[in-house]
């Protein structure tokens, strides 16, 4: 089988095939002729992150993300502290898995609260203690706006441009943002935020919104093709802006994941070709 | 029992009541107190818009809106002039029912389109042609911002700034805005934008956003204190604002539903007291 030489721009989460070990993904990805994983922190550290490092380096691949630091908004206090220590090691993770990018998932409401301004506050706060370490492992920390479904228990930064107002108070090279479809497609801003974000771009992942949606909000994207977005117009704003990075496909989905994971890499990459590239 | 003065600014929508027929939601709506109900069309038109509107007015109350115009977004063709014809005659029954608020639900992409910017066009290209027959019958469409989770197929307006964009192209009277709280409390802009919406304002929604979200997405709206929503904080910004109109409580939810209608209305009163009017 010639593998089509675009597939090197392509990087698989491994949340995409969720049921696959960490040595599996990076088989399975080095065998569709791709470049690039995302990895999570947990099956990471079970193998450890040296050992993972290594994997991944041997399969001639490049970790495209580190998913995920965050969940900075609990008030002061040790659940805080244990927090943004966590963060760090992430930060430390990051920097042995050889990736720049760890995505910031920064967290939604604390259990009982409604202060959505004052969550807001403690994740600038937490970015700007974390900062200096992300500096100091040549890591960015990538800010992740997340669709407003999720707002309450994931994370409080809704938009691409909250995200930015935030990550603008740091150096470009400490603070970026993710620049998601699932999260941001339907923002009648999106386009103009994109140009903003020029040079803040630390990551790029594609995946579907999809209806009717599925029962739990967390398991609720779809295959690339299979919903409503239309890709080549946010990948070709994400071009202008300057991103020239892999292309992350991150997809949790209960039938996805109970699906041959092999089919899985192969129906997303041909869908990348498709829906992502073509246009 | 005495009933609480403050209740006479709440108005029941009769979805939270969805088990009973108009006759009885008038009813309960009087029994509770209440000066205001809201209104759909399905039912409306099944006893007959001039029978409800005796009803409502018979038994003391005003119509607080009618539900809904819109889903405008097709393209031009026989199911577009369909749904502008039915859109002026949503005008013509909340005029007969004496309310100046047609509620907008402008609709989601159209089967098969992938094209957002396309469809947001055609919502605006909508409004313009609906405006002067609104402007003759008296009535105001108030179009509603609507949660992103319900971009692709329920309203491709997401936030208020973008239904604020649209109705300042045209008379203060012919075309308005709702806030509701189960679309917009998750929106960075939120307070600026209806600081922006003074005399704009058609209508003011209390529902609270719940979490774990319900398996259907359409039936996730919450009872005021269920959820995450700080409502003071929003209820206060629709006052300075200059809104003085009434509080409505729509809430889509299974449970809700399949409780006793009269308890549901007794706990919408003591939560309107205690989440919304209390701060």
């Amino acid at each position: 089988m010639t593998i089509d030489p675009r597939l090197s721009s392509l990087s698989l989460n491994q949340k995409t095939t969720n049921s696959w070990s960490l040595e599996e993904a990076v088989a399975g990805a080095e065998r569709a002729g791709l470049s690039w994983i995302g990895l999570w922190r947990e099956p990471v550290q079970q193998i450890g992150v040296d050992k993972a490092a290594r994997l991944v380096s041997d399969a001639g691949l490049q970790v495209s993300s580190l998913c995920r630091g965050g969940f900075i908004t609990a008030e002061e206090g040790p659940a805080r502290r244990a927090s943004i220590a966590d963060n760090v090691r992430a930060i430390e993770e990051s920097a042995t898995l050889g990736t720049t990018c760890l995505v910031m998932v920064v967290g939604g409401l604390p259990e009982g609260s409604r202060d959505l301004a004052g969550a807001r506050e403690r994740v600038a706060e937490g970015i700007a203690e974390l900062a200096p370490h992300a500096a100091a492992h040549g890591v960015r920390l990538a800010l992740e706006p997340m669709n407003p479904i999720y707002c309450a228990d994931r994370g409080v930064l809704s938009t691409l441009g909250q995200a930015l107002d935030l990550a603008e108070l740091f150096p470009t090279e400490q603070v970026g943002v993710v620049v998601d479809t699932f999260h941001v497609w339907w923002d009648p801003a999106v386009l103009p935020q994109i140009e903003r974000a020029a040079g803040r771009i630390a990551s790029f992942q594609v995946c579907d919104w999809i209806t009717p949606l599925p029962a739990d909000a967390l398991l609720s994207r779809g295959m690339m093709g299979d919903g409503h977005i239309d890709f080549p117009v946010l990948r070709r704003a994400v071009e202008a802006a300057g991103y020239d990075g892999p292309t992350e496909v991150e997809i949790f989905n209960a039938d996805v994941w109970a699906s041959d994971p092999e089919a899985v890499v192969s129906l997303m990459s041909e869908r990348y070709l498709s829906c992502v590239l073509d246009s």
